[in-house]
C-alpha cells in the first residue's frame, strides 16, 4: 500500500529469512568483529588484484546466506545489489557464477536499502518466492576509485572516513520459512539531495541531508515519529555527519540524540584503529545490519528499526569537474519476525 | 505470477502511458531521425562539459514524458533509471531538481529493460500509481569514460558500434489513463553471460550470447517461440552481434531471421553515417522504444514484441586487468494496449 509521498506499508510484510556478513582483517579487529560470519585475513581474498578481490568476497556472501537459510542458487529468483566501482564491476564479476539472473544497482553507500526496498516490493508483489539482497564495498578498490593510489600515503583529514571491506547480504522471501531474523513491513524511497557539499573528504557532511529527508518523509508517511522506533540506524554518516543529522533533526522539532546509531560509529574504533570519522562503503550498513542488527531483532532487544543506509553520489569526474557531492538515503521498516 | 526460473507474467498488465524521446545531431541524421521529440544539434546540450551535457538530456526527456502523459513531477512516484557513467552520475545530477524518488540502476546497456522490467513489477505489485523508466547515453561521455579523448582520432575497427546520444523514458501505471501506448505483459530477467570475449571493441559479440540465453528463456518460461512475436527487438547488438545471436538461436531450433530487428542497426546509416556496426549505449534501445516501437504497437501495426536491450558490463579497470567483457539483457514482453 503506497503511504504519503515516498513510503510503502506492506499489508503482508516480506520476511528476512537470514543473512550473512564477511568483513575484512581491519573489521574484524573493530567492536563487531565477533559477530561477523567469517573475517578473511587476506585483503587480497587469494586474487591477483583488488576488484577480483571485492568479488570474491560477494560471491563468498551470497554463497553463506543461501547455505545458512538451507537453500540452494536454483531457489533464489533475483539478486538485486551493487557495489561502489564505476560499472558495478565488483558485482559483475562477483555473482556471475551464480547463475541468478541480476538486478544491478547503484545508490553509492546506500545501495543496501535500495536492494533491500526494492527487494521488498518484489516480493510482497508476488513476483520472488526468494531474493537475495546485497551490497560490498571494499577499502583498496574505494580508495583507488575515488581518491589516491594506497602507495601515496596520502593524509586523511578528521572529517573523512574509513572504507569498509565486507559484504552483507539478507535473503527474502513472502513467508516465515525456517527461523526468520525479522520482516520489512515499510520502505521510504530517497531522493537526491544536494546542499552543495563539494568536500569530497567529508562524505557525512554531503550524506546527512539526505538522511534527515528520508527520516523526515518517512515520519510523515507513516504518521509517526522517533518513539515509534527503538533505533534508527543510518548507513555511514559517520561522527561528523551524525552531528549534522541531528541539528536537522532538532530544528524540524525531532530529538534522535538517544534512538540514532550509526553503522559507520560502531564498525570501528577510533582511538585504536585510526579510523577518524567512522567506516563508511555500502558493506558498512551492510555487514552491520546482518551481524548486529538483525540478531538484535531476532531476540527481540529491539522490535522495530529504521534502517537508512546513505549514500553520497560521488565520482572522481564529476568532483574534477567542479560538481557537488549530492547524497540519498533509503529507509528500511525492520521489525522482529 | 512468477513464470518458469526468470519470469513473471503479469495478470494485470501494467499500461505505458506514453514515452519521449530525445537524440543528438547525429541520431537526428539517421533513419529514425524525424520520428524523435526532439534533436539537439548542440552536443554540449548548453552545458560545459559532457556530463552535464547528458544530464540536461535526461532532465528534459524525462519533463518531457511527464507533460506528455499530461502529469506532473508530483504524480510520478518514482524514477527507475540510469545511464552508463561510473557512479551514475549523469542521473545523479540530470534527475535531481524533479525531486522524485530515486532508484538508480546500472545495467550497462540493458538499463532500458531493467528499468521497464523492475517497473511493471513495482506498479503491478501496488507500490506505484505512475513511474518512469529511463535511460541514456552520450557518445562523448562514454568515449571518454571507455576508451580514448576524442581529440585523439582513435582508429575503429568495424566490428565497433557509434554510442548514441539520446534518453528514452516510458511513464508506467496500473491503469491505461488517456491514450496509452502499450502495455507489459511478462519480463524475463537476464543473468550475466560470459563467453569470454575480451574485444572492448567488439560489444556485439559480448552481448549477443546473454541476448540468446534471455530470448531463450522468455520462451521457456512462457512457453512459447519466436511465432509468438510480431518483432524480437535487441538493444545494440550491431551487425557483427546480429550475426552471432542468429546463429546460437539457428542451432538451438529458432530461426529469429525474418522477427529480430536490433535498435543499433535500426538508428544509423552505416553507409553515410561511418558508425560500423551501429549504435550502442542504454539511449540507443531507450529513444527507439519510445520514438519508433511503441507507435507500431499503439497503431497496431505490431501486436506484441520482446524488447530486450542489452548490455557489457565493460569497465576500463576490469578491462585493464584482463578481464572478459560479460554480457546481460532483459526481456520485456510489450503488447498493444
Amino acid at each position: 500500500m503506497q503511504a504519503g509521498k515516498a513510503s510503502v506499508i506492506f499489508d503482508r510484510p516480506p520476511y528476512i529469512l537470514g543473512g550473512a556478513s564477511i568483513a575484512g582483517k581491519k573489521e574484524g579487529q573493530g567492536p563487531l568483529g565477533k559477530l561477523f560470519d567469517a573475517v578473511e585475513e587476506d585483503d587480497m581474498f587469494g586474487k591477483d588484484n583488488w576488484e577480483e578481490a571485492e568479488s570474491e568476497l560477494q560471491k563468498r556472501t551470497v554463497k553463506l546466506a543461501i547455505e545458512k537459510c538451507g537453500l540452494a542458487n536454483r531457489d533464489i529468483r533475483y539478486l538485486l545489489g551493487g557495489d561502489l566501482l564505476g560499472q558495478l564491476i565488483a558485482t559483475s564479476f562477483g555473482v556471475m557464477e551464480l547463475e541468478i539472473p541480476l538486478y544491478g544497482l547503484y545508490g553509492a553507500c546506500s545501495t543496501m536499502g535500495e536492494a533491500m526496498g526494492l527487494g521488498a516490493m518484489l516480493t510482497a508483489g508476488g513476483f520472488a518466492d526468494k531474493l537475495a539482497a546485497l551490497a560490498s564495498s571494499h577499502f583498496a578498490t574505494a580508495e583507488k576509485q575515488f581518491r589516491y593510489p594506497l602507495e601515496y600515503g596520502n593524509q586523511r583529514p578528521y572529517s573523512a572516513t574509513w572504507t569498509v571491506t565486507g559484504c552483507g547480504a539478507v535473503i527474502l522471501s513472502p513467508r516465515p520459512e525456517g527461523d526468520p531474523e525479522g520482516k520489512i513491513t515499510a520502505v521510504t524511497t530517497g531522493r537526491i539531495v544536494d546542499l552543495g557539499v563539494k568536500d569530497s573528504m567529508n562524505m557525512g557532511a554531503a550524506m546527512a541531508p539526505a538522511a534527515f529527508h528520508t527520516i523526515w518523509q518517512n515520519f510523515q508517511d507513516l504518521r509517526v515519529n522517533e518513539s515509534w522506533y527503538d533505533k534508527i540506524i543510518t548507513g555511514d554518516l559517520g561522527a561528523v555527519g551524525r552531528k549534522i543529522l541531528l541539528d536537522l533533526m532538532r530544528k524540524n522539532g525531532h530529538d534522535l540524540e538517544k534512538v540514532h546509531m550509526d553503522c559507520g560509529i560502531e564498525i570501528f574504533d577510533p582511538e585504536s584503529q585510526d579510523t577518524h570519522a567512522g567506516g563508511s562503503g555500502c558493506g558498512c550498513s551492510a555487514v552491520t545490519l546482518c551481524s548486529y542488527i538483525l540478531p538484535k531483532l531476532k531476540k527481540r532487544e529491539w522490535k522495530r528499526v529504521l534502517f537508512v543506509p546513505t549514500g553520497a553520489l560521488l565520482s572522481t569526474v564529476s568532483f574534477n569537474e567542479g560538481q557537488s557531492v549530492p547524497g540519498i538515503a533509503h529507509g528500511v521498516v525492520i521489525e522482529s519476525p
